[in-house]
C-alpha cells in the first residue's frame, strides 16, 4: 500500500485527482487531498471515501505541513511554485518522494545531496511545459542519436490556448487556463538563445515584436515568441555543443503584436504603484501614458498614432475589444498597472462553462545523417474537454500522476533532484498518454537535402 | 565643544571635509572622518591633527559602528543610500543627531517616532538634490505665497553635467560625476507626474524618448526627463491641490535620444546574466541584441535601421564614440548588459583631471497674483573649482556641513526625521552658499498675460 499526498487541488489538478482515484483501489492507494478550501473535493470523493479523503490545509502551518508528510509515502505538490521548497525541505527531512509540475529552481537544486542521502526522488519539471516537452523532446533526440544523426538546431515552443470552436468573437483568440499574473508579466527579463552558433539576447521591449511565425497542420497559425532562458537546458538534453537552441511559448497570430501595444504603452509594469483612485476609468488610465492632447482626435486615434499602429488595425481592435478606451473603472486603487491589467483581462479572458482550451506543442529538430540536412517536427495538439478537465489540466496534471503511479509500484530507481529527460522515466509515460488518452506526437521527417541546394 | 562623526569620505565629501576642517576650531569641533580607506585622508588633515583623526572603518562592524557613533554629538553619513538605516538606528539608540544628503526611505521614515522620542534629529535630503533643490523651492514658494500668489504648476530640474569648458569632443556631452551604476539603470520604473490636473506616467521604454527641452541663459540647451514620482512632494511643499507638477532630470541636449537606443537596444537591462565570456567583443555583444543579418551591411548601418536612427545621425555619432562597433572586449564574464554598459562608460565617461563638471538646477513655478498669470523662473549653475572640488562634491557636501554647523551650535529646534523644507532650516543655508560660495540663483519673473491672451 502506498500513501500519496496531494498537496493544492486548484483549477490544474482536475485531471490528476481523476487519474489517481481511478487507479487508487487496484493500486492499493491511500489518497489524501489537501487544499486550501477543501469543500470543492466533497462530490468529486464522494465515491471514493474508502480510499480518499480532503483535508483542510493551510502551507503557513509547518506543523500541519510536516504531520501531513509525514502520513505519506508519496508527496505530490500542485501548490504555487514558491511554496515547493517547504514542502521540499519537510520531503527530504523526512524520507519522502515528490513530485511536481514546476520548474526546479536554484534552492530545490540545492536540496539534490541531501534528497540522495535520504534515498528519495524530487521529481520535477513533469507537467506539460517543463515536462512534456521535455519527454517528447528526448525520445526523438534519442531515435535520432540511435540513427547516427548530429544535431544542429533545436527549437521548441509551447502554448496553452483556446480550441477553435471556443474563440469565437475574442479577437486575441486567448483566454486564461493558467495563472493570469504569469500570463501578463511574461518575458519581463532578456531572452536568451542560440541561433547559428551566436548567442541571441531579446529585451522585454522587443519581445513581443521579434515573434516566429509557426503553423500547426490543421490547426492554423501561430506566434512564437523566445521563452527566458533557452540554454539552461543544452546540458539536460545532451546539446551542449548545438548551434541552435530556442524554446519559446506561443499565442495566436496577432495576439504578440497586439500584446506589445500593451508593453510599449507601459500597461504591463508591474514596479510602480499609481496612486490612482479605484473610480479612475480605463480611458483615464490609457490617456495618462499618453503625452497630452493637442488636437480633438479621439483616445483611441491618438493612441494608435502615439504605437504608430493603423487605427482600424487588427491591434486597435484587439485593444478595442477590451473596453479601454471606455469609462469602464478599473476597480483597483493604488495598483501598478499590471495589476490593472490583470484584474480587466481577468474578467474579459475568463473561460466560458461551455468553452474548450487547446494545448499545441511544437518541436523542430534538424539533423545531419551521413553529411545530408533533416528535419525532424513532431506536433502536439490536445483539446479539452471541458471547463474543467482542460487540455491543460490533462497534460499538466497527468505527467505527474503516471510518474507518481510507477513510482509507488517501485519502478523509478532515480533519486534526488531529478527530471525526466531518461527514458525509462518518460517512455511509460509517453506510451501511456498516447495509447489511453490519445495525447500523442504527430512525427514528420524530411531530408532538406533539395532545400540546403536552393 | 561638538563631536562630528562623518562617515564615508568618498568623492562627493571633499567640500563637507573641507568646510569642516575650516570651520572646526572657531566652533570648537572634535571631527573623526571614518573610512574604508583612509590613507588618502593623511595630506588633507595634516595641519588639523589637533582636532581632526581619520579611522579605518567597515559599516559590517556593527561594534565599531555603536562604538564610533557613541562617542559623537552628530553624525553625518555620505555612505551609500543603503547602509544609512543601521547607521540611523545606532543613531536613535545612542541619542545622537544625524544627517545626510540621501531620500528617506520607508524604513527611516519609520524612525520618526522613535528619534523624537530621543530627542535627536535625522536632517535627510539635504544635499543637492534632493536637498538644494526642496530649499530654493521653498524660498520662491513662500515668497509667492506671502505676496497672495496661488501656485497652479511646479516644474523643477537637476542635472550633475559638465562644464562647457571639459565637454570636449565627447558627443554626450557628459562624464560621470555620480555613482555610474545610478546613471546607467536611471529612470527603470514608471515615472508619475501631474500636468494640468491630470496624472501622467511614462514607462521606462518611453523615458528618455519623451523627454522636455530646457534652455539655460549663458549656458545653452538641455534635456529634461521626468524623475520616477513627482507625487509624492507635494505634500511635503504644502502643494496638496496644485494642477501640474513634475520634477526632472537634466542631460545635455541629444543625450536622451542617444541613450534610448541603449534602452531600445537592451543594454541597460540589469536582470540577467548573459553568460558571455570576458573576451566578448562589444560588435559582437551589439550584434546579439540584432535580429540575425540578412545582408552584407555594417554592424553600426543594421543598428541604425533596427532602431529607425539616421546611419550618420547625432545618435550613431554618440554610440559610435563608445566603440559599441568594435573588437574592444567587454571584461567582464557572464554580466548583465547593465554592468557591461556601466564597464564600458566608467572608462569612456571618466572624469579627467583638467575637467570641470557643472551642476544645473532650474525652477519654473507658474502661479496666479490676483487673477493675473505669472512665472517666476530661478536657475542655479555652479562650476567645479577642479577634480576634487567639483561642483557635485560642493552642492552636495556644502548644504549638509553648513546645516551640522547650525545643529552643533544649538541653532536647529526640529526633531524627528526632518527635510529641509522650513525657513529656519534652509534660509541660513542659503544665505551662506551666495555669501561665502557664490553658489546663488538667478531669478527672473514674469506675467504671463500677454502669452495667455495669445
Amino acid at each position: 500500500m502506498s500513501r500519496i499526498l496531494l498537496l493544492g487541488a486548484g483549477r490544474s489538478a482536475s485531471s490528476l485527482i481523476h487519474y489517481l482515484l481511478r487507479h487508487a483501489a487496484t493500486e492499493g492507494w491511500q489518497l489524501t487531498v489537501a487544499d486550501v478550501n477543501p469543500a470543492h473535493l466533497a462530490p468529486v470523493l464522494a465515491a471514493h471515501t474508502e480510499y480518499a479523503r480532503a483535508v483542510a490545509f493551510d502551507i503557513q502551518q509547518e506543523t500541519q505541513l510536516v504531520e501531513l508528510v509525514q502520513q505519506a509515502d508519496i508527496v505530490i505538490s500542485m501548490l504555487p511554485a514558491l511554496f515547493h521548497l517547504p514542502v521540499a525541505q519537510a520531503c527530504v527531512q523526512h524520507k519522502r518522494h515528490l513530485v511536481t509540475a514546476s520548474y526546479v529552481s536554484e534552492e530545490i537544486r540545492g536540496l539534490d545531496a541531501a534528497a540522495t542521502e535520504s534515498d528519495i526522488l524530487i521529481l520535477m519539471e513533469c507537467g506539460l511545459d517543463p515536462g512534456l516537452d521535455h519527454m517528447s523532446a528526448m525520445r526523438a533526440l534519442a531515435d535520432i542519436r540511435n540513427r547516427g544523426g548530429v544535431l544542429t538546431a533545436f527549437r521548441s515552443y509551447c502554448g496553452g490556448l483556446l480550441a477553435p470552436d471556443s474563440e469565437g468573437d475574442n479577437p486575441w483568440k486567448y483566454k486564461f487556463t493558467w495563472n493570469p499574473r504569469n500570463v501578463v508579466l511574461a518575458g519581463q527579463s532578456t531572452a536568451k538563445y542560440l541561433e547559428n552558433g551566436h548567442l541571441r539576447f531579446i529585451p522585454y521591449q522587443q519581445l513581443f515584436a521579434r515573434t516566429t511565425p509557426i503553423s500547426v497542420a490543421g490547426y492554423g497559425d501561430f506566434d512564437g515568441y523566445a521563452n527566458r532562458d533557452s540554454l539552461s537546458y543544452r546540458a539536460p538534453y545532451g546539446l551542449e555543443t548545438i548551434p541552435t537552441m530556442l524554446r519559446g511559448t506561443l499565442r495566436r497570430a496577432g495576439y504578440c503584436a497586439a500584446w506589445q501595444a500593451f508593453v510599449r504603452l507601459g500597461l504591463t509594469d508591474d514596479s510602480v504603484r499609481l496612486s490612482n483612485p479605484a473610480d479612475m476609468t480605463w480611458a483615464a488610465l490609457v490617456e495618462s501614458f499618453l503625452p497630452a492632447a493637442t488636437g480633438d482626435a479621439s483616445l483611441a486615434a491618438r493612441t494608435a498614432e502615439y504605437l504608430g499602429l493603423e487605427p482600424e488595425g487588427m491591434e486597435m481592435q484587439r485593444l478595442a475589444w477590451l473596453d479601454i478606451f471606455t469609462a469602464r473603472p478599473v476597480e483597483l486603487a493604488d495598483a501598478t498597472p499590471a495589476q490593472l491589467l490583470e484584474r480587466l483581462l481577468t474578467e474579459k479572458w475568463q473561460l466560458g462553462a461551455d468553452d474548450h482550451d487547446m494545448i499545441v506543442m511544437q518541436h523542430t529538430l534538424d539533423y545531419e545523417l551521413a553529411g545530408v540536412p533533416h528535419r525532424w517536427e513532431s506536433s502536439l495538439v490536445v483539446l479539452g474537454d471541458d471547463a474543467t478537465h482542460t487540455a491543460m489540466a490533462k497534460t499538466v496534471g497527468l505527467p505527474v500522476a503516471m510518474a507518481v503511479r510507477r513510482l509507488a509500484a517501485g519502478l523509478v530507481a532515480q533519486r534526488g533532484v531529478v527530471i525526466p529527460t531518461e527514458a525509462n522515466l518518460y517512455e511509460p509515460i509517453l506510451d501511456e498518454l498516447a495509447a489511453d488518452y490519445g495525447i500523442r506526437f504527430a512525427e514528420h521527417e524530411t531530408s532538406l537535402a533539395a532545400v540546403v541546394a536552393l
